[in-house]
């Protein structure tokens, strides 16, 4: 893990500076495009050149089960995990409908379903466990069991990168994981849990209270504190929440932008920002969640979003969306003349 | 005029019924996908189907000179207008850098530069003039003018679609083509200048001031009101901006989705909406502009943007950005499972 960890280095700063030079070159009024020109800037300095391109993005989505399922906080019950998996690979999911428009690869980890899953090319098939203890009562995991799925979410991005993957985008599918998200967030952030816990894929008014309290206990146990992240991500767990933290701890080191999809992808990236300041500087936010606490954690991170369509689904569906916009803020510093080139001014 | 006016039929109420009953059989929580769902339902009434698709996208930009430069409107010199249509015949402006990464086709019209321009395959040069009055003195087109330059747009966007075009993306490039988009504006919302006028591509406060006096001149000459569009569209002009409308107008008599991009489109889709209340239901806003009469145009039209990027670019930009949402969620009705295809639930 520290190895992985030693490898994230700062932002290219020649990169950056040649690339806001380059902006205010191209044939559009200074500052024109909004956005999209400081996005193109920070691509440059991750790619380490003012002329970026991101090319062969590659969706991961983790999966994991929850034995907090066991309290009831979710309204779908956790035999939908496996189910999801299989639909992932048949690619009839909503990230594979949107991967499809955006040329981006699905590539599926199981981190820790409860159910054997068939082989596919498309599944790493390597979990850690069936899945979590439930975080209400005790530790979801053993920080042996954490470092094991963030090392195997970082092994799979790694060999996406070494394939040709210019962009990850880590997706989960778990049902029950907007609680340890939740009470990861309130963990990190030193928040309580109802200002972060939300209706997941659709509790009612009794059930999210039910899900504070659940959550609360969970926190209220106190084996783990924030100045430790990996203790907090086995304390209240998520195989794929851990495996996600891998796959954007990879994104930083091999500098390859990753983007952050919603809240649970925020609850892994908060972990990874905890453990290397630097990764964040590699994120990117694709939408606003419904989810309460998402926008907390996106303050925290520094990450604006570039979408808000209410979207809540998960499984790297923004991400994969936001795909196009950062591929066009970098083809704007590629492929843009500037004015001495189209002879202006 | 009429012909292409009274193709313009509603949406079809049977696929619409259809798509909604479909998003909610689909594999993820009711609602999940947010506005993306809405988006799909109304791609399928276009389309007359529940499972739609968004194939070849084609931007058309049209490019036109403004008599009202004479008055010291914009920041950039009149002449840049053709010199920028050179730049997107070489594939090198902002609307052909996003293009690219987009896979959309960038077309040009050549509605009214004031320069004689080459032949090039990308570009549709039969311009009904070297370009508008100044509208600040006098009309800026006869109407005849305006009606030909629409129909210019209208057969352009023809072709394209009898040629495969799935989406139009109405682009423009005109110098100092805020000034008659805002007086649009300002005209058919009975609105002051001053609340429709922005910077364009730069200029200062003392700019700003003047220009808003020029428009207040403009709509002081009383020649036209906003129960004949036709009328504001020749009083106020802008044959780049009556070219947009003739190519909003044809996508809707044709049944193809239409991005609103900007300022200056969305004055077109103004006169568009005002010729034909059915035609906004084929139109989808992608972005929100700087530019400060923007807002209030989309709010007419009953469209909300998709991006909020901070853009105020033109050319189709912004649109071009937002095709890869619109096919995404034409996807997610197209090629995702049903819970019981997926064998859930």
């Amino acid at each position: 893990m520290q190895t992985l960890l030693d490898q994230i280095q700062p932002l290219n700063a020649q990169a950056l500076q040649n690339a806001l030079e380059r902006q205010n070159q191209l044939t559009k009024p200074p500052k024109s495009l909004g956005k999209l020109e400081t996005l193109g800037i920070r691509l440059a300095g991750i790619l380490g050149t003012e002329k970026p391109e991101i090319k062969n993005p590659v969706a991961i989505v983790c999966a994991g089960d929850h034995g907090v399922c066991e309290e009831g906080v979710s309204a779908f019950p956790a035999s939908v995990t496996p189910l999801m998996v299989l639909n992932f690979l048949a690619s009839g999911a909503a990230v594979n409908a949107i991967a499809r428009t955006v040329g981006a690869k699905v590539q599926v980890i199981n981190a820790g379903v409860n159910a054997d899953l068939p082989d596919h090319p498309a599944l790493v098939n390597t979990p850690v466990s069936k899945g979590t203890r439930n975080l209400r009562l005790e530790s979801a995991l053993t920080r042996k069991e954490a470092e094991q799925a963030v090392l195997l979410g970082a092994e799979v991005a790694r060999q996406a990168i070494q394939a040709g993957a210019g962009i990850l985008v880590p997706g989960e599918m778990g049902i029950g994981n907007t609680t340890p998200a939740a009470a990861i967030t309130a963990r990190m952030l030193d928040l309580d849990p109802a200002q972060v816990t939300g209706r997941g894929t659709g509790i009612s008014d009794e059930g999210l209270a039910h899900k504070i309290q659940v959550i609360a206990d969970a926190l209220g146990r106190k084996a783990s504190d924030n100045q430790d992240p990996l203790g907090v991500l086995a304390d209240l767990g998520g195989l794929e929440i851990a495996a996600m933290t891998g796959v954007m701890l990879a994104g930083a080191a091999h500098r390859v932008p990753v983007v952050i999809d919603g809240f649970i992808a925020g609850s892994a990236a908060l972990i990874a920002a905890a453990l290397s300041p630097l990764a964040a500087q590699y994120f990117f936010a694709s939408h606003q969640s419904v989810e309460i606490g998402h926008i907390r954690q996106l303050i925290h991170l520094g990450l604006e979003p570039l979408l808000n369509l209410d979207m809540r689904l998960g499984e790297g569906t923004g991400g994969v969306l936001c795909v196009p916009i950062l591929q066009a803020a970098a083809s704007v510093l590629k492929n843009m003349a500037t004015f001495a080139e189209a002879g202006i001014g």
